[in-house]
């Protein structure tokens, strides 16, 4: 039986915080999975995720923009558009996103039998 | 500029967002974290992780135990000793720790300039 005293993981376990922080709450990690799969606009990005309300998305997505996760990119059409694209550092999170998309499929077949 | 329509990512959020409504909060990946460090008390897991009050661990032990994340060990000595370790599920969770502090760093570096 192993154990350490002591503050041996304090360190790690800050930096776990720190990215917990960023994704926290049902709807980050899925829009920015969402923008892995291209720039979207709004209603694209709603679309993907089924059940966010407006109000809730555009919150979110402020959140996001805030982290620099992502971008708005404002175009001068009629009517106007605005899309949304991960940043470099959103894209830096596709290795998380995988492992959680991973860890969540074992977790259902061992938990759920699904 | 790539641009996906309809339901491509569906499966991948939801298997996503199956591993959040595990790992949500800010208490569940530091208490896993703690006890990858191995076997260990009540209070030894507090003291790791520092600000969480002794409610709030207990409640958080227990929705642990439910996804048969961890378990809890009693010891029928004098006073009772309690042990809480990881499950195997709980040690598949290894890869989305790692990843959670690997971009946790990234992120702080990016970021907080820290």
């Amino acid at each position: 039986m192993k154990r350490t005293k002591g503050p041996t993981c304090q360190y790690e376990l800050i930096a776990a915080r720190d990215a917990l922080e960023v994704i926290q709450g049902k709807w980050r990690i899925p829009i920015v999975i969402s923008l892995t799969y291209g720039t979207k606009r709004f209603g694209e990005i709603q679309r993907d995720i089924g059940d966010i309300s407006p109000k809730m998305l555009s919150k979110e997505l402020k959140a996001l923009e805030d982290y620099k996760i992502i971008t708005r990119t404002l175009y001068d059409s009629m009517p106007v558009t605005v899309e949304y694209s991960l940043t470099p550092l959103g894209w830096s999170m596709e290795a998380l996103m995988k492992e959680l998309r991973t860890w969540g499929k074992h977790f259902r077949g061992e938990i759920m039998g699904k």
